[in-house]
Formats: C-alpha cells, sequence, structure tokens
C-alpha cells in the first residue's frame, strides 16, 4: 500500500491542511490512533460545495462534495504525519449529509468519500462507516466528515 | 452472562446479517474493540421501520424500529466474532432517531435498542449512549444506530 | 494544569450530575479513556437552554447553552472521577446543535463549550471536534455534547 504513490498516479493533489473555523484542532493523535475533527471542503480557504441534497444538489453532485472533503482530511493527515503512508488503514468514517427530510441517498453522497479511500489505501481504506442526513452543516456545507485512522 | 442463551430462552432471532449498501464494511476490528457501523433494520435484504418521529410514527413504533435495528447489529455482531457471548460489554451507542422538528423524545425510541442490550448483557450492555434527531437517514429508515463493543 | 482550582478561580461551579434520562449510563471507563454520554443542560433536573438555533435562539444564546452543556458534563467527570484534575485531556468532542434548516455557525455555538475547556485545561482541553447542525433533540435541548477524554 502506497497512497501518496497512489494520489501521484491519480493525478490528484491535496488541497493546503484546513485551519480550525473555531477554537478545536484539526486533529488529535491518541497513541497509535488520529481522531480526525468533523472536515468540510475548502478550496483557497473558502468554503465550497455548500447546499442541500434533494433541494440544490443532486446525488452525484452530493458525491463530488464527500470526495472533496476527503482530500480536505488528507491534507490533515500529511500535515500531521508527514505522510499519507504513515496510515495503516481508516477504521471508521462519520458522515454527515445535509439533506431535505425526503432525501435518502445519504449512502451513495458518503461513497464520494470511501470510493476515495478504498482508491488510495486498497481494502486498509474501506472502514466501518456511518451515514446520516442532518437538517444543517456549519458554513452551509452539503458535506461534513470526521475520521478514525490507525498509524504507524 | 450469556447472551447467546438469552436471546434463546427470550424466543428471539436475529436475522442474516446485513451486507453494506455501499463502499464500507459493517464492522471494523481495533484490537479488543469492535467498532459497528451505523445499521438499520432490513428484513430479507429490505428495508423496514422507515418513516419519521413526530409525523409518520408513534414512540412506540420508533422504540420497535430500535429493537429490530439492533437486532440487525446483533447479528454482524455474531458473523464477526462467532458468538454474541464474544462481547464482554457494549461501551457506545450512538441512536440517530429521524425526526419532525418539533419531536422530542428521542431517547424513549433509543430504549428500544438498549433495553434488548440489557436483557441480553445485563449492565455489561448498557452503554454511554448519544441520542439526537436527525433530518434525514439512507433509505428512509427512522432510527439508525452504531456501536462500539468490547469482545474478548 | 489545575482545572479545580480554575474552575473555583473563575467562580464558576457544577450543577448536580446528570440522572440518565432513559436506559443508559453517562459515562463508561474503557482503559484511560472516559467515554461520556451525550449531555444536555439541566438545571434542577429540569431542561433548560431549549430551542432551535436560527428560529427561537440566536448564536450567543447557543454558545451560552453550550457553556451551560459543558458545565453538565463536567460534573458528570468529577463524579465518575473524583475530581477534574484526573482528565489529562480532551481527546474529542461532538456537539449537536438544533438547527433551523439555513442556520450556519453551529461552530460558533459549540465554541461555548471549548471555549470553556480551554479556560480549564489548556491546550489540554481544545480537542479534535466534530459539530452538526440536527432536525431535533431529546427534551427539546438546543445543544447536546458528547465527549472522549483521556485520563489518569
Amino acid at each position: 500500500m502506497n497512497p501518496e504513490k497512489a494520489l501521484a498516479d491519480a493525478g490528484l493533489e491535496l488541497p493546503d491542511a484546513n485551519r480550525p473555523v473555531a477554537n478545536y484542532v484539526m486533529a488529535r493523535r491518541d497513541g497509535r490512533h488520529l481522531l480526525l475533527s468533523g472536515h468540510g471542503a475548502f478550496v483557497d480557504g473558502k468554503p465550497v460545495h455548500t447546499g442541500r441534497l434533494g433541494a440544490d444538489l443532486t446525488t452525484d453532485q452530493g458525491r463530488q462534495a464527500a470526495e472533496a472533503v476527503m482530500l480536505n482530511l488528507l491534507a490533515t493527515v500529511r500535515a500531521e504525519l508527514g505522510s499519507l503512508d504513515a496510515v495503516e488503514s481508516f477504521l471508521k468514517l462519520t458522515v454527515y449529509v445535509r439533506s431535505a427530510p425526503d432525501y435518502a441517498e445519504q449512502h451513495l453522497v458518503a461513497d464520494g468519500a470511501t470510493d476515495l479511500l478504498v482508491r488510495l489505501f486498497g481494502d486498509a481504506g474501506r472502514p466501518a462507516r456511518t451515514t446520516v442526513g442532518v437538517a444543517a452543516l456549519p458554513l452551509g456545507f452539503a458535506v461534513e466528515v470526521e475520521a478514525l485512522a490507525f498509524v504507524s
């Protein structure tokens, strides 16, 4: 498993690591575990992929939002550990999808995040996962993702 | 504590273990911990107990939904560990209840899940718990539950 | 770090520890970790700080709600460990903010909880954090907080 090489081979680049938008840290190390805060999608420090699934955004747009969030989250991982290669596995993901009350495809939106993890980390990137539809998210984000990684 | 015997004594049967509805796994082992993904209620592979508390469903129907979800989650536990008897305790449950904006009895709905755990595992089945009301859930589920178990 | 002294110096007092409103426990010890259940704000056993951000409550009122919830959560910590001084750090907070669909300042509300932690515990109190806006909460609470602490 060589996620940095897989990232380059896929022609993907990580954005700059997010800064916290309030009083918390983006990640906490706990022994061999790295706890990642809830992340949104930023480009050049500005929120992107805002809106509500089932109202403003299609499932496919939601999936793209989830992938963008995961790239932001991986930027935090690299900033914390020096390299994505220091991750042994992703144990758990929680994916919050901003949803109209009748929207029911949050799990497909969340695949935008886990598909990317599996592409880069193989089976080690396929986590346990909880996906829910929430009324609203900070800064109007469409998708927010938190993660628990096992690291070397 | 003998949860498999307690289950049989109660005349309860576990359904077949859920398959993931998207790109994730139903559970991840992390040392002595088992991290269970967010589960919904399926019967014969079809979603059941759908709808919204405070609109389509009563609190009592919600409680039944939460129990059904927990039976599905326990099916995953047995599939992962071979037997429920390999669980030493349930440390944490997170219960998501699909809710109309003014519905405020999510904690009573969630008891459908924890009452079953306590019935089968005794005090070891009484977890720390977080219960919230969400706008929407995958496949229209009324209740979704994730769990953290300590295992032998 | 001397959070009990910092609390007294700030002229703050912890309320009585919450009792569970349903079938669960307020906290579970897991080795060096303390898992805190989702907490709301009670005064004299009655729910306070109820309502919805973006509808009934301002962001500043939400922040006060989050601080009140954190005082309740710290009361549980003291009840479990004997003293706040037994906490080495707060690793993770999840903050649920009851929100109207267009409300987008949940992260500022959540600072009511983390500002207090940092005031009492210094950098060790600045956790990884996930903050989301939910449709509804048990008993009509405006804010619910769960936490993971690393303890001595």
